[in-house]
């Protein structure tokens, strides 16, 4: 596999070479699911999964024996401008409750069968204050990438990555602004918990930052770089290697969307490897799926980030696999077919 | 706990005296998740579950120790009528694949750490044709909710029933015509794949059902019976059995929700141990679950019946119950609150 980029060019074209889904898998794949005892196209979205899953496994059957959840945790210098309803010491102290499995990300993992992992980047060096100059340099931003292409594991059948870091969402707010374009006010959200002067510093901070950084509305790295964090461009990374190693993920919430949102800006099918996992509570998030042409698993009403509604859409991806592994074809089961 | 009723009165004075939830579970429930490491109400619905669970299994934290998936199947003798595109011996053949564990929710059922079992309902006798006569007498009515009401454990941590009998969406678009009023056609749907023919007549069957059984449209109790199925009669059974034993359970898709929404038509809070498990493709699904006032967990497009969409929304209970009984507290991890 491509060794972590070195540089933003190198990035580019290494996910240039990206490669297509395995179509002789994910043919066999639908010809295994016409024949299973059920009538056609009544499991819905979980037959698609299959085959989409059976497409980038490369196997007719899909399996689910392998699964990474890596957590990229992050401090943000535009936290200073009052845009969370916490400390930014919280996402210290969230990564030793990572650490000593106590978050809803390791519940969730333990539940459907994932290996987690969280990887803190550097949370004594806040980030820049992206109303005041870039978050991170281009050496940072690389570094913060290559934290994430590194940790991804090639030989799991499916990744998710997450992420912690108080004042993010106003990151991703800022992202999608500078990715879409509109008005910063229906980017930003509330939250942990914002109050309504919380969100309008939101907007404010967002319009700051990108008539501070016009590069960003531009191009898609410079948006995660100047506006971003370390977190959001080590999910990057560890999406963007995902797509060239071939290894299916779910997208999280609005903030990992944001990190997704920039893969999906750097050409075509740059998301092919990708579900979106959940629609987040955070009221810009369907908008950015339907941009990126995502459709999600799952509306509970979330809004936690740390990967917890992929976590969670795991079971339909277990629910998906075991169906489609398991079950007697027409012919085996000696029933007679419509 | 009461045995099954043997007479509609019976069945009746039983439902009045059934339990409301545990309120001090659910405050404890409710002071627990207060404490729970994340921002409030960040984790959607799965708190919302979690406290539902506990009020109704009277624990401050809820377990999925027991899980009983419990299928019912029976033959209508409206299949003469041409209603479905599979012919009518695919109930047995299936019942034969139930045991053999070929079909999706044996799949389901053993991914989400359930224990299965299926009840053939005298498939070698179908019910009368509703458009000539009484789908059931009354004895043979109240067998079928017998034999559901007898089949529920009520040790268990949840319940979910699901069903299989060819011909029974047709059953069920008549049961909820009946209860809802309107037109047939906004009832009817595609089921395992009828085409538009297909469609019409059973848009037309429902309407001679309706016209042939007047007391339908009275009585909640004489829908069922002359309109149903045993499989519907049984998950009925089961349903009210759990509701007088005070265990939570899961709503599958449109034949299950037309037993709902009989119990659901008998007295208030008659539901209120039940969430709504998913959205079925079948259309009219959506309009029922809002008469009882359901919003459903999941939207993936399932139309399997078999108890399918509500095995797979085991997987959300059991994030939801990890969530709750897993996260530590801010004080245990020290984590500052916003």
């Amino acid at each position: 596999m491509p060794s972590a980029p070195t540089s933003f060019e190198a990035l580019r074209a290494t996910l240039q070479g990206a490669p297509a889904p395995d179509t002789g898998a994910i043919a066999a794949a639908e010809a295994r699911n016409e024949t299973l005892t059920k009538p056609p196209g009544a499991l819905g979205r979980l037959e698609e999964i299959a085959i989409w899953l059976g497409g980038w496994q490369g196997k007719a059957i899909p399996t689910l024996d392998n699964v990474q959840v890596l957590i990229f945790a992050g401090n943000h210098g535009v936290t200073a401008q009052g845009v969370s309803a916490f400390p930014a010491e919280v996402t210290a102290q969230m990564v030793m409750n990572f650490e000593h499995g106590g978050a809803a990300i390791n519940q969730l993992s333990n539940a459907f069968g994932a290996k987690f992992e969280v990887h803190a980047l550097d949370l004594e060096t806040p980030t820049g204050d992206f109303t005041q100059t870039e978050a991170m340099s281009e050496a940072d931003c690389l570094g913060a990438i290559a934290a994430g292409w590194n940790a991804l594991d090639t030989s799991v059948d499916v990744m998710l990555t997450g992420e912690m870091g108080i004042g993010n969402t106003t990151s991703a707010a800022a992202i999608a602004c500078a990715l879409y374009g509109g008005d910063p006010d229906a980017w930003v959200g509330r939250g942990t918990g914002v109050d309504d002067a919380g969100l309008q510093r939101k907007a404010d901070v967002v319009a700051r930052g990108l008539a501070r950084h016009p590069a960003a509305s531009q191009d898609p790295i410079s948006a995660l770089r100047c506006l971003g964090g370390r977190e959001i461009a080590a999910m990057f990374g560890a999406m963007a290697h995902a797509r060239v190693a071939g290894v299916p993920m779910l997208i999280d919430g609005f903030i990992a969307s944001s990190a997704a949102a920039v893969l999906h800006a750097l050409g075509d099918g740059m998301l092919d490897h990708a579900i979106a996992a959940h629609k987040s509570d955070e009221a810009a998030h369907k908008v950015m799926l339907d941009r990126m042409g995502k459709t999600p698993l799952l509306d509970l009403g979330l809004r936690l980030g740390e990967g917890s509604g992929a976590a969670l859409a795991l079971g339909i991806l277990r629910g998906a696999v075991a169906c489609h592994g398991g079950m007697a074809s027409f012919a085996d089961a000696g029933v007679s077919e419509g």
